[in-house]
């Protein structure tokens, strides 16, 4: 079960064998994925493996200066982790985009695009039946 | 070799197998250890293997309400990964600590505490030969 604000601000892209990808489609200005573990119990960062599949796939899509990856979690309890691809001179940068990026929602039609790009972007890994 | 931004920020507590333990010395508000791999190369937090070694020895030894972890990186190149310990109502609480919490440096006195306290909370870990 999706945590209600992860549910209310992002788009499912798929499913990965440990963790469901997300994408954040409150703030179009970034490459923002979001992974969710698939089984209970992970509260950490570093309770959940092969984070380097979307991320590296990520990377490859969005040629990008930097990644930021981070987890938080203060206001979501639900174990989620940030994956962004930051480029120089970005909306933010150098800052992190937590707490300075100003929310910027997609549109319904860039939604769809981008969305279908991130399946295409992820489809060697992606199961192939999504629940989106 | 550590960034000179790194080195002026932070205090060397010892070397794990991996990667090096620095304690960010500008915050005393929180529990904050920044890791930098020891071989070259390393770019995303995913290059780094074993965080939970230092995460889990700071969870344990500040039980906090969350753990933040993050690797952002574009303003300092060398890789460092931060694990700051959150507690309820701490000085950023809920917030992310990255460009919202205010530098506050430890005294001289209170480092010096506070680093042998770290080094005790990871005395299984470390390898014995610091080089701080």
């Amino acid at each position: 079960m999706l945590h209600p604000q992860l549910a209310a601000d992002c788009v499912t892209i798929g499913n990965l064998p440990i963790c469901t990808v997300l994408l954040n489609a409150q703030f179009n200005q970034f490459p923002w994925l979001i992974l969710v573990p698939r089984r209970t119990g992970c509260r950490d960062l570093t309770d959940v493996g092969q984070l380097e599949f979307p991320m590296d796939a990520l990377k490859a899509y969005t040629k990008p200066t930097k990644m930021n990856v981070g987890a938080l979690g203060n206001m979501v309890p639900q174990l989620h982790i940030h994956i962004i691809a930051r480029t120089e001179g970005d909306a933010c940068w150098p800052k992190p985009v937590w707490g300075h990026a100003q929310p910027q929602p997609y549109s319904e039609k860039h939604l769809a695009k981008a969305v279908a790009g991130y399946r295409t972007m992820l489809a060697d890994i992606l199961e192939p039946k999504l629940d989106s």
